[in-house]
């Protein structure tokens, strides 16, 4: 059996984090049968200490180390030990790898465009929603212990408090502009899409999974009224992309 | 007979512009003979008129028209009106439609895949450069005629002498420092690319030409000084890019 660790949440279908849907979505998308282990965030660091695994990630000052979710432990191929895996960019080279006879992830020679458009869906979607999904995803989202932490370290980066981030106002209707116009070039990427239901035919990859689990988590988060207005632009683009790897969320 | 309009220029090997390059790189990857005429930049509006062709893009002011080479006219198809395009993007789209069996640009499922490679080089590499580039292009690059259109034209989208553009100094040390941390988009794609010579694989598909038709340009026009500094970055990145479509580029 697999393990998928997971951040719980107080939501019905309590799966909210972009990071964990990812590998949710990719577990799924390969058929291959896993069970969820909640873990609170003042709780990731101690779950990589008991599973011996290094951190993944440096925090922005570029030394502190950064526990995150997912991780997969999978221990269910005979005879050979556990498999550990952290990073949702991992775990799907990872399943591709111990599982090549399920649907692909990764079809052969589209890796490294993959995260070209990883890349242009960041920049482009996900940074700037993160001004609206940061004060809301503990307010909506979270548990106590974990609000409490998510709102701490956050704030601590940011070297303000959550609350502040979201732009009011004019700063906000310039914000959402901005924003529409650098969401063209995920436009312009699915121009390339026409009669195909995914990135690249009718089958789904990595990255439209990928795109799909950060729609889902700002359009259950983000707030009604920024989903009203931010999935209306560019002919309806991110009801579209959320739409098609629906059916992989499959939440507990 | 396809023919390819191109801006001259005076330096050996006369072909110095990223976009016509494109359309070059795509052509002789092909295998597609073809002829160049030359067409000075203040020639162009009226190559479109003849041409009866439609401007491609408008100026950032979205309104007035922006008349651009590449441009191709293919009438080598016998009992065919002569096809013409422009906008290097459409012409490589329109190679594969028309000569479906000459290698492909685009391999089935790639198309928005390698929409989403271009928009994060051009984030990454190629706005970065322009502030080399801009100032030097007139000045090693263009005939006389072209230069002084060069010059009048791109001061007065930015609203500035070309001259003023480049930063020097303090301003140039963290400006470069900025674009190096930038590239780290490009060189987190190419992680995915290891044994491989190109991007999908053995084979070249458009965005290697691309990347490599913007590497050409910045090698040869972006200073001797900033070649040095900017190719060393993430451990030759720009060189590799550089190099590995440089067979395809068969200067007139």
């Amino acid at each position: 059996m697999i393990t998928l660790y997971d951040i719980p949440g107080k939501l019905p279908g309590q799966a909210w984090s972009p990071n964990t849907l990812k590998s949710r979505l990719a577990l799924n998308f390969k058929g291959l049968p896993f069970h969820t282990e909640w873990v609170e965030y003042p709780e990731i660091e101690g779950l990589y200490k008991t599973l011996d695994l290094a951190p993944t990630n440096v925090q922005p000052d570029g030394v502190t180390p950064y526990y995150t979710l997912p991780i997969i432990v999978d221990a269910s191929i005979p005879g050979k030990d556990p498999v550990v895996v952290s990073d949702s960019w991992n775990i799907a080279v990872y399943l591709d790898q111990a599982y090549p006879d399920a649907p692909l992830l990764f079809p052969k020679g589209t890796k490294a465009l993959q995260a070209a458009f990883q890349e242009t869906w960041m920049d482009a979607f996900f940074w700037p929603a993160t001004v609206f999904l940061r004060p809301r995803t503990p307010e909506i989202a979270l548990n106590p212990r974990s609000a409490e932490h998510f709102r701490r370290t956050r704030s601590h980066q940011l070297g303000r408090p959550l609350a502040e981030i979201e732009p009011k106002g004019e700063a906000r209707v310039a914000y959402l502009k901005e924003w529409e116009e650098k969401l063209g070039k995920v436009a312009r990427v699915y121009e390339g899409v026409t009669d195909e239901r995914y990135l690249t035919g009718d089958e789904a990859v990595y990255a439209d999974l990928l795109a799909g689990a950060y729609v889902r988590y700002f359009r259950v988060i983000g707030g009604k009224e920024e989903w009203e207005i931010v999935s209306g632009w560019h002919g309806g683009l991110l009801k579209r992309i959320g739409e098609a790897s629906e059916k992989y969320a499959m939440l507990p």
